[in-house]
């Protein structure tokens, strides 16, 4: 993940604004009440499909990986039984290591050699692009096969991964392919939904398309929505959030209802999400008052847990970065990673010697019996031979007495620090399930040491609330968790003790080191604005946070001038303030530079309309059909002649841009790039002439650590 | 409700932004780290409050009107069945009217004499409030006082009114009075919280008051929570909206406490809202596919009963404001309403001969027999003689059998004209339940006609979607109603039914007229800004939509000419843009009439400062103790010789306040307005000179109707 997301950040971000220019004007002004009608049916209609299409990847996902696991552990399985009658188990680990490292090897390979910003849970991506920072490549339909696939392979190879937080990552590929109405990989152009080919329509489709993802991962549409708002909205929209909100609800009924077809129970619409935490009765594990505390000091040790956690992972990302960058050295990180997990488990099998009765109901299909008396089972084996989404379920609702202590503590050390292990090789997978498995198991452990002190408690519920901690430790989520939690375990009535206890994570994890998709965004030095200015930055002014000189352009400016600029490496900007001429450097407007590129692209010179009347003028057709991918300075050839003639930017720059007077203070500038996703900021005297320029790496730049306000070093990008 | 809403719209609104004069950044300058850090903290602290003294009154009104109803239905009924035996049964007919019609007496005196703000449900005035739009005296603790009595006198009075709207508004009441620190009604101040005394901060803790109160009325936090941003945010900010969350889950854990406590089953935490819909298992009543359109014909049904029921609402306000505006003839018509409810409940009782055998529990208090068989009970008496929270949940759970077509059509038709008739009056109540109540009945209807023609179905699923429809189709809320009505019913599976409907019910009833409370807004002629501008609006500029010319100040201002023009009633604005003296009209700051009061009261004129030197200066507490309630112009004196004094605004206007070119879009205008919660913005002209100025009502006068823009004729305020 880290090397290509690392050396890549795009040149060409995000802009909200900055588009709206007389081409925008004038089609907007053109376009009829009708017009405006169909646009809205159209978002509805993208916004069903996302829903639609992201809940039958989920459904393809889960089914593959019943698959393939099941036929994984049918043959380990039957290997092992026939081997512990005569001998030479042995033979079993290494059938089962080599079963796990080829599977994932095979994952590992299509994601180091074909797309690396496949690996991950692709969060911390999304997370940027919602931000407005745009990674490359990263909503490409190649990134969603890559990642489908290598989820697929990563999950079925027993890896100490979840396949949730792929999801999410699948959901905004689908999004933005979807809304766009075609596919650059497949070269295929539906001349749909050509009105949306703007960063400002394409994030909210994304930002729809993540939620998605999120409900069809956890059966949790509303987690979803404000999983998609805590981390990507800047300014709150009704219809949109509606749209958001009814791309949730598709998405999460989708994959239920596939999912009860294929579970032969058409119609039984049980299975929201990926994982199902199994329904929470209130009257049988209720909670009282006086537990509260003992939650509260749950969500404590999750998140020293979860710190724990993050730093380790944060030294081990910092060596891959430096020493295991080259695909062939990840493919065979993660192939050890696989081979370690299987021995791992083998050996906590094998040597544990924890029998637990079989229960009445023979549901868990994994129940090894080993060195067990018969009608007995080897309980460690339930949780290690065993998807981790069922291992989760088990620890919630298995009944009081079904593990021992010894085997959960030893199970928790083992899969915290293989879950650290994994997280950050090259494969594509989720950190969600691993942490609650984690926290399932220390809080189940914690549920039964209980009442040997005091009181009698439900293990079950204290594993909850140990998942609920160890998660908000990890990923510092907070309102969207809690919702997702809630809704995953389908009672309302556990709210307030996950919510305090995600908080009382938060605080603790916070106090140590930051969450791990903020430690990873970071490592990447990306332009990333979080909610509001830090809190002591009202001495600094526009003056002091904007870039000057800036580079401006007159409204009736040379080629050459604007070739040599756009060429110059040392300027790489992407917006440019226009000024008259006759004024000395006052603004008039704001260009960008990709509109400049397609204006260099299609010669939109004056001299050449002046003797080519015939030709036809350029229209917002033509930027739309070069948006996302306009070319490169570069590839644009000038003739030496054609550098003396004349661009004329009047039409297509932004005639009205954003401006603030030298004296503005941070907060409120940071407030304006917040609530109106800007990219640029033009900063004037008070005669209106330009005298810098703000973007986005010049505010986020400003950090407030423990010694009041930071600077922080970000990328040259 | 209408009279005092109407005629009063504040002169001092809301103004989120342009108080950030010199004195505010001094004081944000002097403010370290660790101070912040204690604001922060307070604020969580007052959420907290906020919370739990919401849940508090919910608690209160929960357990008044019980008592109150309980005693009221127990006198009735031992009259009833002693003269059912002996005969004449007028007796307690009039027996029954008088004791409503005094309950509600005693209610409608008190709001309609004492605070007359308090009546209705209040959703109209704190969607104004967060909009915006401040409206006088609505978060004034005697308003608490008046609704909350009020509430319990007019649903104990058997009106068709819910208790669950007035919660919204008391939750934001609560919120206003703790968050301030102070009460001015009681004349006490605790001198802390000081820093919250601004209009920013203000609205932010009144936004987490409605969602409490929404959580603690419906037991669902996470729609509270939607409710407050759908109808008050413009701005998205993560750690708000986590407070908000954070005074939602105290709420309804506070009701839910107290009420396991006064019911003698502490820490039995299942009543989490004053409406509990009851638990609807998913594997009993399942819907399936095929089910779909019937739920969507039914929204339709409920968009259309909706807009009836608005459009007859509507000519009753008309009416009502007319000739109704006297406080007796206020008291009068609810009292009349009171005894036609209890006259025409009886005679439905009465004349409907539908029995149904007793159920083997005997939940249900006030199981009337009249004229019934022994071991037998009126079915139309089990909705009509009961609170109509219990009549819903009778409708929700009820064994199919239960009630027969006939009775269920005679209440479907009498209690949609009664509650039109109540919604309006001057009595402290919501529309929410009665909506339910009637939805329940024609759903319940719908699912007992269906299995004759072709399907069974359990009707207490169809009584659930018809509630969800008719609600939808009065309040056209979408969001946040989903969601409340997903935790009101605990079930996620019913997400898509419910947001189909709701969104079909939306759809249809829009078709038709706007939602209730939208209509009531606009009778006011508030300047409500909706979410964006009107999609047609591309043409109009600024410059078309500003009012010009604009009054300015100078940066040394005479103060004759400062009084003067504020006393002028035909320049009411809230803002002046200040100008330099040397270039003439050029801006350099903006001041609020508010602080223009201020420094008059206080006499900051240049003159009086040379002379006093030893005079403390004027303070930034100087202004928070002065809000919210402002002295009017016409209380300060200010001398002859005084006149001619001169006043620097420097250091008390804001310096750099946003300002926008003449040719910037209304769309742009319109975003800026919403996204950062603008009260004014200037227009200037290329060299910042003031051109026009631009408010919520010149914004707020567009509106999309049917044929293209139109203008709208707001009130002059």
């Amino acid at each position: 993940m880290h090397s290509s997301f690392l050396f890549c950040v795009t040149r060409y971000s995000l802009d909200y604004d900055s588009s709206e220019n007389q081409l925008f004007l004038e089609e907007e002004r053109r376009m009829s009440y009708l017009g405006f009608r169909c646009l809205e049916i159209s978002r509805w209609v993208i916004c069903g499909l996302i829903g639609f299409l992201t809940g039958l990847i989920a459904c393809c996902i889960d089914i593959a990986v019943e698959k393939l696991a099941g036929v994984k552990y049918f043959v380990v399985k039957q290997n092992i039984e026939k081997f512990t009658e005569v001998g030479g188990l042995s033979i079993s680990l290494i059938l089962w290591a080599v079963l796990n490292s080829s599977l994932v090897m095979v994952g590992a390979i299509t994601v180091a050699f074909i797309e690396p910003i496949a690996a991950g849970s692709g969060i911390p991506q999304i997370k940027c692009y919602l931000n407005g920072v745009k990674i490359p490549r990263v909503v490409r339909l190649k990134t969603l096969v890559v990642k489908v696939f290598g989820v697929i392979c990563s999950v079925a190879g027993g890896l100490a991964v979840g396949k949730e937080g792929p999801m999410i990552h699948s959901g905004a590929v689908v999004a933005a392919g979807v809304s766009q109405g075609r596919s650059t990989s497949l070269k295929k152009d539906f001349k749909i939904f050509e009105y949306f080919r703007r960063d400002t329509e394409k994030r909210d489709f994304v930002s729809a398309g993540a939620a998605a993802g999120v409900s069809a991962a956890f059966g949790a549409p509303v987690g979803g929505v404000l999983f998609s708002l805590e981390e990507g909205a800047s300014f709150w929209n009704q219809m949109l959030t509606w749209r958001i909100f009814f791309a949730s609800m598709i998405s999460t009924f989708t994959l239920n209802f596939f999912l009860s077809i294929y579970n032969n129970k058409p119609g039984d619409l049980s299975s929201p999400g990926l994982i199902n935490f199994g329904r929470f009765e209130s009257d049988s594990v209720a909670y009282n008052f006086y537990e509260i505390p003992l939650f509260i000091v749950m969500g404590a040790i999750g998140g020293l847990l979860g710190a724990l956690f993050n730093k380790l992972n944060y030294w081990l990302t910092i060596f891959r970065i430096r020493y295991v960058h080259r695909p062939c050295l990840q493919v065979m990180e993660a192939m050890l990673v696989a081979a370690v997990t299987a021995t791992v488990s083998f050996s906590m099998i094998y040597f544990s010697n924890d029998c637990q009765p079989l229960g009445p109901d023979q549901s868990e299909d994994y129940q090894l019996q080993l060195f067990c008396a018969d009608g007995e089972y080897n309980s460690m084996a339930t949780t290690f031979f065993n998807t981790p989404e069922r291992s989760v379920r088990s620890l919630f609702h298995n009944p009081p007495g079904s593990y021992n202590p010894g085997t959960l503590g030893m199970f928790t050390v083992t899969y915290f620090f293989l879950a650290c292990w994994t997280y950050g090789l090259a494969v594509s997978a989720g950190v969600f399930i691993p942490s609650l498995l984690i926290g399932a198991a220390w809080g189940r452990l914690f549920g039964i040491l209980l009442p040997t002190v005091t009181i009698w408690a439900d293990p079950g519920k204290y594993a909850l609330i140990g998942a609920a901690a160890q998660l908000g430790g990890i990923v510092r989520m907070t309102l969207s968790l809690t919702v997702i939690m809630v809704e995953a375990t389908g009672n309302v009535t556990y709210g307030l003790p996950i919510m305090l206890v995600l908080m009382t994570a938060k605080i603790v994890g916070d106090y140590f080191v930051e969450g791990l998709y903020d430690i990873h965004i970071k490592l990447q030095s990306v332009p990333f604005l979080h909610w509001e200015a830090p809190a002591t930055s009202h001495w600094l002014t526009a003056r002091e946070v904007m870039g000057a000189p800036v580079i401006c352009f007159n409204r009736l400016e040379k080629v050459g001038t604007i070739v040599d600029i756009l060429s110059n490496t040392s300027t790489n900007h992407n917006g440019f303030p226009v000024v008259v001429p006759v004024a000395p450097g006052k603004i008039c407007g704001l260009i960008l530079r990709s509109q400049l590129i397609v204006l260099l692209k299609h010669k939109v010179f004056v001299e050449l309309a002046r003797s080519r009347l015939t030709q036809r003028k350029l229209q917002l057709k033509d930027f739309r059909d070069a948006y996302p991918r306009f070319p490169p300075i570069q590839s644009i050839h000038v003739s030496q002649d054609e550098r003396d003639c004349m661009m004329d930017l009047s039409e297509f720059m932004n005639p009205t841009p954003y401006t603030v007077p030298q004296e503005t203070s941070l907060p409120r500038v940071f407030k304006l790039f917040r609530a109106l996703g800007l990219r640029h900021l033009v900063v004037v005297d008070h005669d209106n002439r330009v005298v810098g320029l703000v973007t986005r790496k010049d505010l986020a730049r400003y950090h407030l650590g423990k010694h009041g306000l930071e600077e922080l070093q970000l990328a040259q990008t």
